[in-house]
């Protein structure tokens, strides 16, 4: 029977926000056995960019990252946002170790075509090394996951949180018995968007197409599900989706 | 026996240079056996917070740092300089880690008193985890560490880098044959001030005492010998004073 590992990716609303980002950290402190956070920090890094008077650039939702400003994703991600979780973690007892993709190749990336949009120095992953992530796992360091990976031939890429928190999964299916769970701001599917009480404690992929026939499941959370079920399909056991205030709780969806 | 490790320090001046950081990187991917970087970044720190109208002061050349000065350094240190020096790395085939203290704990501050002078979030080292260290050294894994630290109650500390150097390079003198390379503008401690080619190769306690008597050895070269041989007191088994372009030369200080 393989060990069970939880990895939890946090958007940069949650990590920006004192309270926030203490709850979570203290949920997540208390997970037991192993376990991955990866963050996000989008929303301090456009603070900074303006700061630094660099113009932010978003195109469908995705930032456009240029040398100035993977520079600024660099500085917050990897920097501010990734080393202060990090502290408050270890204080808590959690032997957090901050990481982006670079760091010992844990994710190594392919520089996006610049066509038919060029997002500049953005990657998608291409590569997770488990072995490196499963020895550090062992040995009982907790990695925080910066939004950051390389392109192996010394550059930084900027990287969706999400897609690497699902890659990460993916890569250790084969290792661990891979709990991934995405913190969203509602506590989990809801039956009825308006009540937060209503949520459906597991969907499998018959019971999603149902939901989805009902209409009970609908707009946004239709494409996250199905990026769900394509993770179990590839062996993560269960994503769940729950508030960054209910680690334990949510949505489970599985096979 | 003990296996050789070689601790390499570099300041900012170094490692904010595009061709100075690749010419010492290559001299560092070249190092045989384990090794450790540890790096500064003040002249970008500097930099950075004078663009985010943040007033720099400095104190017998040390920063003191209140939040927003911690912010910087946290996002230049361990953000912009330390990841691209792990991406370079890991691009010249070196599985280089970046570090804090904070990391996998493995350096420990206490912040510094508020008198006389109240450097604010500023640290002096008082544990290393050598054993953690010892671990990743052991998988083949090249730690690079910015100069921060960490209290153990959630707040990094800024830390100054030639003394983390010196921390880490005594930490690990039970484990290791450690030698420490102090990378500075000149490729020795010189007999001629004027002649880059009058390298003093040895120095021991009793050639450095000649020496200083005779006035060849003098100002901040006699400090940083002391330093030294301190170092090597405490089992370190030399501390190599030379120029980034020249990792390999320079003068040993020895017992």
């Amino acid at each position: 029977m393989k060990d069970k590992l939880t990895i939890v990716k946090v958007g940069g609303k949650i990590v920006e926000g004192e309270s926030s980002l203490d709850v979570l950290l203290h949920g997540f402190a208390a997970i037991d056995g192993f376990k991955l956070l990866v963050h996000g920090g989008g929303r301090s890094a456009t603070a900074m960019a303006s700061r630094l008077g660099i113009e932010t650039v978003m195109i469908d939702g995705r930032r456009v990252t240029d040398s100035d400003m993977l520079r600024v994703v660099t500085m917050v991600y990897a920097g501010s946002v990734n080393k202060n979780i990090v502290a408050r973690l270890q204080a808590m007892g959690v032997d957090a170790l901050g990481m982006t993709g670079a760091d010992m190749n844990i994710i190594l990336s392919r520089k996006r075509k610049a066509a038919p949009v060029d997002y500049g120095w953005v990657g998608d992953p291409v590569a997770v090394n488990d072995g490196a992530l499963a020895s550090l796992l062992q040995a009982g360091v907790v990695p925080v996951v910066a939004p950051l990976t390389h392109d192996g031939a010394g550059h930084l890429l900027n990287t969706n949180a999400d897609t690497m928190a699902g890659t990460v999964a993916r890569g250790l299916a084969g290792r661990f018995d891979v709990s991934l769970v995405y913190c969203f701001e509602k506590p989990g599917v809801l039956r009825d968007e308006n009540d937060d009480t209503s949520v459906i404690p597991v969907i499998d992929r018959n019971s999603f197409d149902t939901l989805r026939a009902d209409g009970i499941v609908t707009g946004g959370m239709i494409p996250k599900i199905e990026n769900a079920l394509a993770a179990i399909d590839e062996g993560v056991t269960e994503v769940v989706i729950t508030a960054h205030d209910a680690i334990g709780g949510g949505t489970r969806i599985v096979r």
